[in-house]
């Protein structure tokens, strides 16, 4: 096993990262207690509130997700390891376990009239994320660790979708200083994309 | 490894985020302070108050274990992979993370007059974990991923299971508006025959 | 793989379960706030008093070591699997993942005047782990699922072990209502006795 | 794949143990509430607060992949393993899992007058670290478990420097009791040069 493909553990390990990630996004739904509601009405009204922690649950929750496929599809490109090539997915790694942080500010900031520093954060670490596979597909196409010519090719592509994440999303984070709410929401629409497009393309 | 089994890596993501949510659900058992105890009755008196929270820990960790089995045995029915299933597969997960949170809002709050909410979520959870097995079933029999006829027969029973786990457990989550305890106790009754039913059918 | 050992999934589940059981347990020692602490005597002060914290966590930090040596070698006794086989190890997993609850709860409580019900409730749990033992064992030997003879008596002896453990660690609860401290200290005592003897015996 | 290696499920186990305590440094960054902050100054405060936090978290994170990297070509010297290799293996995951709790206490207290018992926990961890090298690479080498001349080599390269960190980070955490800050910083930068360092070798 170990000789077939000498990432096999490295892939272990980080699909253990993203899985626990994934989970670890419920833990900061705080449920409420009940010294502070004595009625039926008064837990629908605190459930109520605590809807937008839930939304931005499930949102980080389809990031990750696309972000674990896409790594499952990176890693079939390449057949060979390198020093910086596990430092540069180290540090992918380190910008998703990251998430659950941003996650629970939008979700317990978002309906305030201080949203900003939320939102502002949360597409700032999509953005680094974008950083994240820039080096990645770097070092692969540095230390030539991709299988064939096709997956090149790929590579290219993934470096360019890194640069483009990268952009839009520092934009994104700019504009959410005046218009959190309305950034949340593209966001949003921007990563729901993602996620049709992920299920349309054809999955080889 | 990864020519074998396109699916290998996607059981082992999806066994890690069982086995993550599966252990998490200990962490919302909060144990009383030292502050509010004096005398070793009052210990005892702190714990009995907890007891639904243990309950509800076990009951949510044996539906976790559960479907753990079941999708154990679903993808051994598979030997492709396309995007859909991969994202119906997400769907499933995200209903297995949400677990802990109706959990401790049933084990906080079922002996109180307002425990309606609570166990409500507790069946919608459950009710959409059907669908997501409905969806899964249902990208397995589209993208001919099965691997054999005797598996098509298979999926095809999942997916009527999917149906049937959605309408009983929807009508549960209505009735238990009105008579919230009595759903929790038979909620727990149709899972534990779950349980026994899967312990009793032949393991292949 | 699949056809191989029908267990490789299983146990993977299981070492995930073992995993984060393992880790969790750091979770429940809470760091002393800035708040409460004003100068670095101040802040020892603090530290010394969540030592019994530290301890209770290097305490089921071993427990749940030796279970999972325990696990693995029972593993690999096996060749095939059965429900009841699956469910008897879901049980053993539920006694692990249950572990970080009695944990906190000593080291909350094992200084104080009332410490009996978290000492039992510790003891008690291993006692339960002993019963999970007698049903893996008696589940591998009725469904006829040893490799052959030898681990035939491997497993009968694990099944003498299990009730060996029940046994005693239920003395142990029953006389901490009386001797909480005596017995956390015995408790301990017998725990480090197994770890050396796991380390001398001869590891195959 | 059990007869092939017998250590490939010890590797993932401590790949599981790896990832999750990696994942689990982001849970002890609590997020400012609603009920404290009222404009978006406030929010920004808050956030500068806990900057020191995050910065604690990047450090451990960093500390935790490194060791994992270290481990990871560790485990490919030997072939076969032994029950005090195991043991070895599981006090080195003892010293990973408890990471996060003297991260806490840096991020929390290191801008205080009191940060000194902080730092020094942090340091001890790391120096204790060093112990478990030097553990376990004596149990490969009493045991005999190195696959080849070459690796023995290494294995005793390991082992000493074990000692150095032992050593080093010892000091380290005596002269903290003086001067915290400074020490915090040192620490740092000698990480960051072993992370530099483990990135330019010749990664095979």
């Amino acid at each position: 096993m170990t000789e077939a493909n000498p990432n096999s553990r490295l892939e272990a390990f980080c699909d253990g990262v993203f899985a626990i990630a994934l989970t670890l996004l419920i833990i900061d739904i705080k449920i409420p207690s009940t010294v502070e509601i004595n009625s039926t009405n008064e837990f629908w009204l605190a459930l109520k509130h605590i809807t937008p922690s839930i939304l931005a649950f499930v949102l980080s929750f389809i990031i990750i997700l696309v972000t674990w496929v896409n790594h499952h599809n990176s890693l079939k490109l390449v057949n060979k390891s390198s020093a910086s090539f596990i430092y540069a997915n180290g540090f992918l790694l380190l910008t998703v376990v990251f998430i659950p942080f941003p996650t629970s500010l939008v979700g317990e900031h978002i309906l305030t009239n201080h949203a900003a520093p939320a939102v502002l954060l949360y597409n700032v670490i999509i953005a680094i994320q974008g950083i994240a596979w820039v080096l990645l597909s770097g070092a692969e196409l540095k230390n030539e660790l991709a299988k064939n010519e096709k997956s090149i090719t790929q590579i290219q592509i993934n470096r360019k979708n890194g640069y483009f994440t990268f952009i839009v999303y520092s934009i994104l984070a700019i504009i959410s200083l005046w218009f959190p709410l309305t950034i949340a929401i593209v966001t949003t629409l921007t990563l729901i994309f993602w996620l049709i497009y992920g299920i349309n393309i054809k999955h080889e």
